[in-house]
């Protein structure tokens, strides 16, 4: 059964008290820190987050927020902006493979291979065909990251409704402390709409590992949701501090 | 029809003239450089030698030979040894990946992806588990580079007896000119003949990408054979030098 978002909400449940899920919120990054501290000196498996939304959907509030309690010698955060001249002379994942996780880190992708199906899709740079095989590409590259680098993949659609984005990005213009992401091109992109949700509605159709589709059109609850989701998956990884073994004291 | 090495031989076909085969291989080898430099200038399409073989199956000197009259500018050879701690840090395909040739160029691997189910496998640092599903990623790494970045994947098996072998590493003890090349670990992985051969055999088997089985007993031979399929790869890859459009000189 295929998804489609415009049935799903991108506000938050309607009978929710703000105060109470933003102190929820709180703990839940505390414990991310307390289980990225684990991982890291566990050393054994590592946590790709991959955040993929339109312009203004919250990509970096996201960051700033649910990883704040994270140590940053175990984490990194990746924007992908336009390709290179060197990365274009390569295929589309040739990038993205040199910024996955070692063993033992976070590294979150701000935008992610995904654009190479979604914005040249759109534009119609690539073929329908050519998009459909590189699906294919990347269903077998998360998967070889699950199978041989112990990696979870974890993807969230930053779901904002259109009006919600005009707002943010108006915001942009008439907030100076914010003005330095205005672009005059994001409005641009808008035109294009309804085919950005094709396209993202195929990515997330047609992926072996499922995405999470986070509603975002307020800060608090999207803030809220995606923690809880890091936070239940960092809990299933279930990193352990590793212990000395007597042997290697002497005792 | 699955392949068996132990029918193929490592041989040169018996009735051939070796001074006409050099002779031969030599205008090859021209031609060779002179399609690296159409191909470098075209800038469009990529080369990915992969040469995987025992010790001593001839994989040095084939690249020093074949690859003699192309520019360094746009070739390179890359010899994968022992993966380090960052590297083991991540996928197996992670170091591979970074190594791959940019539009324009050719690569060279001394030692591959494929280490990654040979010696691994044999030495049962692998589950045989781990080896297919490992079998599916190289596929699905080899055919992303084919579709997404015009890469042609060329594989050879350096085919050399057991005994072929076994003289040319005496050969590095004898002659104090390959005296470098000798490392006493050689001797002892050639007690796993058999157990390679199996592992050589399910890569070939199992490839998307067809093999090359490299007949390497003599250097003449093998030399002839390699170039031979890599001078018609080239030639079908047809690379062209651009011309000016003569809008860009004003004309």
């Amino acid at each position: 059964m295929s998804l489609k978002l415009k049935n799903i909400s991108s506000l938050p449940p309607s009978d929710l008290n703000k105060k109470k899920i933003e102190a929820k919120t709180i703990d839940m990054v505390i414990k991310i820190g307390e289980l990225q501290h684990r991982l890291y000196a566990e050393g054994k498996q590592s946590l790709l987050v991959v955040l993929q939304g339109m312009d203004a959907s919250g990509k970096d509030g996201t960051i700033k927020t649910v990883f704040a309690d994270c140590n940053p010698s175990g984490i990194d955060a990746y924007a992908f902006k336009k390709p290179t001249e060197e990365e274009f002379a390569h295929d589309f994942l040739w990038r993205i493979h040199q910024k996955t996780p070692r063993k033992g880190n976070i590294m979150i992708f701000n935008r992610s291979h995904y654009e190479d199906i979604l914005i040249q899709r759109v534009h119609k740079w690539i073929t329908d065909d050519h998009a459909e095989k590189r699906m294919k590409s990347i269903n077998a590259f998360e998967t070889l990251l699950e199978n041989d680098n112990n990696t979870k993949v974890l993807k969230f659609y930053m779901h904002i409704s259109p009006e919600r984005q005009q707002e943010k990005l108006q915001e942009r213009i008439d907030d100076p402390t914010k003005n330095w992401k205005h672009k005059a091109a994001d409005w641009d992109e808008n035109d294009k709409w309804e085919e950005y949700m094709k396209c993202y509605e195929y990515a997330i159709n047609n992926s072996t590992i499922a995405w999470h589709v986070a509603p975002c059109d307020k800060r608090y609850y999207r803030n809220y949701f995606i923690a809880k989701v890091v936070l239940e998956t960092l809990e299933n990884m279930n990193p352990t501090l590793p212990l000395l073994d007597k042997t290697d004291v002497g005792a």
